[in-house]
Order: C-alpha cells, then structure tokens, then sequence
C-alpha cells in the first residue's frame, strides 16, 4: 500500500501555486510584477498530474505537481507522488544532451513535489495538432533528435559504466509508474481486468489477442526485454501527447516514466502514435483530398521519425569524443577493427528496429484496448465507426507482433498502413 | 579517487578480530570460553580480501574484512572497502534460496567492512583440490544448484518487478568491484596494458587476440550484454576458488562481485574453470592412467554442471508457486498456453547456454592473459609446459568466441577438450 504523502505535501490550490512561486527568485523575475498581478490556469490535460499555467506581466511559468493518485481515475486509484522527483532528474539527466527539445525546469520542491518549468507558447500538444489536421513540418525530425541524443548519451556506447550504473540505480526506484507500465502495457490487453475499456464491436479483436498464443509470445518477450534489457534511459510514455510544437520548435514533457530500458521502447512508442493518427484521420472528416494528402504527409512522418532517429544515432556515435565502457575504442582501432566498428553500428540500429517494431504494436492494442486510451480515436463519436479506425490498427499490430520478420525496414512499415486499413471487426476475416 | 575508508575502519590485527568478535553474542556462543581463549589465523587466499579463521573451545567462526586495497597488488591499487557491504546483502539475498550451500553470515558490520561467518571445516577450496586430483562427487551438482536456485529467484520470472529493481538499484552501487571486471575480465586481455601478465612462450597468443577483429566483436556483443541485460542476480565471479568443498558438502563463498547481468556470466565463469582444469591436468604429474581417469571425470562435470543447472532451472520454475512480472501465467493459461509456455522455458534456458559458451571463452583468455591467473597453471613450474596447457585452453576460446554455432549443446563443448588440446604456441598453426 501507498503511504500519504509526507509533510509538506499537499495538493496545491491556484493560491499555493502562487505562493510558491513567490518564494522562487527564478519564477519572480520570469513572471514579474507582484504576486497578486499574477493569472493562474488550472490547465491538467494528462491522465496523472495537476498542471497550471501562470502569467504575469513579463512572462509565464508551468506549475507541474503530481498528485497522490491517478486523476483520471479519482483517490481510488492512489500513485506515489514521488514520481516528479524522477522527472525531475530525467529532466535534469537529459537537459545537456537535447537542450532546446525541452523544456527548461527552472525549481524542483522535492516535499512538495512540483515542477516549475518553462511556459511553452504558443505551442501546442502535437496530439491536438494532428487532429486538428495542422502539419509540424519539423516535429518527427525534433523528437527523432531527442530520442537519438538521449538514446546514445545515456547508454554504456557513451558514459563509463559507472554513470550508467547511477542512472540503472536511481530511475530502478521509480517503481509506481513502472507498475502502471508493466500491468496496462503489457499485461491487462492480454487478459480479461476491470481497468480495460473495451467498445462493444471490438469485443471480437479483443478476445482474439486474449486466444492468441503466438501473439502473446511475442508480447512476453518484449515484456521481458522491457525489465531486463537496460540499453538507455527511457521517456517511458513518448507518445504524441508528450510531445508539444509549433510549426518551427518541438519540447518533448512529461519524462515522469522515465526507466533505463530498450531504446527502441520510446522509437516504438512514437512510431504507434502516428500510426494510430494515420488510422484515425479519414474519421476525423474534412475533403477526401485533404484526408489523403493529410495521411500520406503522416506516413511520410513514419519513416522520417525512424530515419532521422537511424542517421543521427549513428552520426551521434560517430562523431563522439568519448566511448563508454561498452565497446573500448582500442579493441578496433586498426583498419579492420574501425571497418567492423561500423558493421557493428548498424546492427546495432537494427536491432533498435526490431524492437522498436514491437513494441510500436504493443502501445497500439494497449491503446485501444486497453485503460488509457487516446484522443484520436475518441474524438470519433460514433463508436462503431471509432471500431472501424481501430481495427485496422490492431489487426497491423497483429501481424507486426506475428511476422516481424516481414518488417525488415521502416518502408515495410509504412507500406503495411493501407495493407490493413479497412481489416473490419472480425479478427478471423482480418488480414494476417 | 576513492576516499579514504570513513571511521571508525581500521585494518583489523589478530587482536582486532578478538574484539569484534568479543562484542557479538553469536559469536561468543559460538566459539564458547573467553576471549583469551580464542586463536586467531591469517589465511588470506584470494587477491583481495583479509581472512582470518577465528578458534575457541566449541566452535570456530570465519572473519573477512575487506581491506582498502586490492591485497595482491599492495597499496597502490586502491579498492573501496564498501564491496563487504555488497557481499553481506548478496548473501542475505539469496540466503532463503540456497540454504546450505553458502556459509552462514552471522554478522555484518558495515562500519569496519568485517562480515563474521560460518567457519567451515573441513571443507578445502575446490581448486586446490581439483590441482591435487581429489574428486568431490556431488561438488559441480551442488554449484549447479546453486547457480539455478539464484538464477531464478532473483529474476523476473520469479519475483515482481519491484523486488528485482530493488536489487538492480542496490547491486548498480557496487561499482568499485565491476570496473575491476569490465576492465580485467573485458578490456585488458585484449590490448596491451601493464596489468596483463603474458608469458613468453604465449605472446604469440596474445598478439593473435588483440588482433583477431571477429574475437573481438563477439567479445564487445558479450560485453555490452553484461553490462545492459539485467536477467538475475549473479555472483559475479563463480570460479573454483570460490567454492569451498568436502566430498558430501559444498559451499560457494565471496559473492562481492554480486551483480544483476546475464544467468550464462556465472553459468560460464565456472565452465571455465573445470574446462581450464583439465587441460591443466596432465601437467601437474601422476599416473598416466590416473590422469586419464581424472579428465574423464573432469569433462564428465562440465556436461553434470550444465545439465544439473539445466534441469533443476526448469524443475524450480515449473513447480514455482508464485510467478513474477516477466511472464504473467495468466496469459498463458489455456492448452496452448500451457505447452508454449514449456517451449519459452527451453528457448530461455538454450540462451543462457549460449551466453555461457561466450562467457566461459572470456573466463579462460582473462586466466592466461590477464592480471588474475590461476593456480591451476601457476603450479606447473615449467613455463614452457605451462604455456602448452594453456595454449589448448586457449585455442578452445577462440572457437567458442568465433564459431558459437559450433557449440549447440554442452556435448558439443565437451567433445571440444581434446580436439583443442596440443593446440600448440602458434596460434595460426592450432585447429580453428
């Protein structure tokens, strides 16, 4: 069982923020004026956290502070609000190697357990965005950045394995998110538990991923790879909704799953959302020729995403001055040695894809069937048409969890958008 | 730089020993009289601790105490006195599981770095008997027990995942140990470095390692898979001088290398030390006949311990009552579940018998070529003939780091001894 929240913890009204903040020489000088000039916005938006925004007459603060339980679900559903403290220091851990991807925490109050971060406007959640039809013409390749920086700067190809070490024992403690991870990712979607919401017509796909052996094989080990395989540190939840643009800058936020895990968790995370917005979109309405031009721009997104991340991991570890403990640059240092040094590397990407592919299926069926599901879709009224847009997604998640094997590249990827669009609600009629 | 080991450490004297035992009940039971009725003996063996066995009128008891050095190499390679503190934790890990095949940890005292234990008699360190040609028939089953007792219930697939990062998060803090192994069991014996101790007859060998690009890339795979795949608690350095032995009792001892890696690590670091046995064996005199009988015995334990391990790993986790996070039973609870999940168990044990086949190559190179050799060798005065044992052993490493395919199952390994033995001085002329 959670404990409470220790003193001096408690859930911030508008006018605790307030005076925190007035306490915070940082947040005084960026807001200005005088605490009572200041505008506090409840503007909670995620399924966890409560979150303001502050304005004063020289500028604005985000004010994050984690609850003591999941505020979607109410206080039946208490969580450990210690989580900020590991945003807190993903944050801090990170903010050298993708400065300018996210925000800038300007105070953690480790009793309090709030962030007060950088204001980002006039940005906006790029989930929002890509309902809305708008384009980020440099968001995939922002995030892709993001991903590749953390990716290789926190993994033993970088660091001393002493620094890995540190970051392997610290984010092992951030153990109350990782039970939501482990039970609603990879667990409730395969079996039958109160916490999944399951429409009536997808019923049929969701007993037939619950039957399915060979699926759930692969599923476990991903789950396995998941707690075992400690190759980088980890956003953790990198899906579209952690992810705020404008048309010209990109933050990703919300690093409070943070975990040292497998790189291709958070590639594959990011690749699901966009297949997912690619499903969703002919649901969303608009000109048949705004849809297709709207879909094939977020198919394009797909494979930029995983390029942009593929070349500059590789480019990242090129050109690196230092090597971790992984892989001593004195065991390759003749011609034959820098030559395999390369080979290395792309196996080493490839592997990441092979990855990245499962669990890209594997945030979409938690995503849909699953407890926390996603604004693309439930912006589709009609539920049966809602069924529609899901089910060639789960039946491409089936076959990306079955065959993967048949998805060598991104191209296979992308390729296998329109193969199962329209698979329909019979799981058995489906495309395999 | 370490810091000097905090007050109130000292480096214990005989008397010292006295007057920490002095103020432990158990202790005192144990060894009955009065203090000045105790007698104290240095027995320091291994590289790096001081050992003293402690006798009174009913009993003996066995004190460690970790010195702030590394004890072979004297003062200048300094070493944090903290691993005792890890040692303790790893023995009261896994105490519940391998009961009767530790030694008892009556007391840890984490201010002087001094774990007082079980004294055991007359038990003698497994090397030392294998270098005189004693047997220990239930000896490599017991170890084997030992290695899949802690293999699994330290792993996801026995426990939730909390309890394993818990361990994760505390085994990542003991550092000093793992550089020691990340640079003298994974980087040293492949460059040129002062530590290494080659001798003459075998700088042919060790030019040919640190020249062999594909040796090297399967040692940078089996590297960065220690350092990144947090499948179970390992002891870290499971070789035949940590095993204490009579013919009906074994105990396995000095579990400060404890660490969360990959089962086949110390699966194979014992490998290693049988298989470098038997190419040693001839060389330490006797019968001809005898020393054929000894060897037979010798490759008969390498297959024992493999498939001792390999079968009581699978007993242990069929007929485990509770099951971790790794693998949720709920998932596979139908027929089809029930066999898949017997096929997943045999696809999880072949790949730690991979893992260990790779390991066991890295064990025998670092013997011969690195820092920390070995008794089993180092007895064998002739330098020349001592190069001749260890060519062999030698020559099987490259095989298993350069042809892993080669070795399916423990017959193949097993087969292997003598088709490497005589392997010779030149490693271009010794089999492939």
């Amino acid at each position: 069982m959670l404990d409470k929240p220790p003193s001096p913890y408690r859930i911030f009204t508008d006018r605790d923020v307030v005076d925190h903040l007035a306490d915070l020489p940082e947040a005084r000088e960026r807001l200005g004026g005088a605490p009572r000039d200041w505008r506090v916005r409840d503007v909670a938006d995620g399924n966890l956290n409560a979150v303001f925004l502050v304005d004063g007459p020289d500028g604005g603060v985000c004010v994050k502070q984690a609850l003591p339980y999941v505020r979607v679900a109410g206080e039946s559903w208490p969580l450990d609000v210690n989580r900020a403290s590991f945003e807190a220091a993903y944050t801090a851990r990170l903010a050298p190697h993708v400065k300018g991807l996210a925000p800038k925490l300007h105070h953690y109050d480790p009793g309090r357990f709030v962030l007060v971060m950088e204001k980002l406007e006039p940005h906006v959640i790029l989930r929002k965005g890509l309902i809305a039809g708008e384009r980020f013409p440099d968001a995939v390749r922002h995030v892709a950045e993001y991903v590749a920086q953390a990716a290789f700067h926190t993994s033993d190809l970088a660091v001393p394995f002493e620094t890995k070490a540190a970051d392997v024992a610290l984010f092992a403690q951030n153990r109350a998110l990782q039970r939501i991870t482990v039970d609603l990712v990879f667990t409730d979607p395969y079996v039958e538990v109160w916490r999944n919401k399951v429409a009536p017509p997808l019923e049929p796909w969701a007993a037939a991923l619950r039957a399915d052996v060979a699926l759930k094989t692969r599923v476990a080990e991903l789950r396995l790879r998941y707690l075992t395989h400690a190759q980088s540190l980890l956003h953790g939840d990198l899906h579209s909704g952690s992810v705020m643009a404008t048309p010209d800058d990109t933050r990703v936020i919300d690093g409070e799953f943070a975990w040292v895990g497998p790189t291709g968790f958070d590639v594959g995370d990011f690749l699901a959302h966009l297949v997912m917005a690619w499903y969703a979109k002919p649901f969303h309405g608009g000109a048949p020729e705004a849809i297709v031009r709207y879909r094939d721009a977020l198919a394009g997104d797909v494979a930029t995403f995983w390029l942009t991340f593929r070349r500059r991991f590789l480019e990242i570890w090129r050109d690196a001055e230092a090597a971790g403990d992984g892989l001593p640059p004195a065991h390759f240092a003749d011609p034959a040695g820098r030559a395999r040094l390369e080979t290395f590397r792309q196996s080493y990407v490839d592997a990441i894809f092979r990855d990245a592919v499962g669990y890209c299926a594997i945030k979409i069926v938690r995503r849909i069937v699953g407890f926390a599901q996603i604004a693309d879709f439930l912006v589709i009224e009609d539920v049966g048409r809602r069924a529609e847009a899901q089910g060639g997604a789960l039946a491409l998640s089936r076959a990306l969890l079955k065959r993967p094997e048949a998805f060598a590249d991104i191209a296979d990827l992308v390729a296998a958008l329109p193969a199962f669009e329209g698979a329909g609600l019979d799981p058995k009629r489906a495309p395999q």
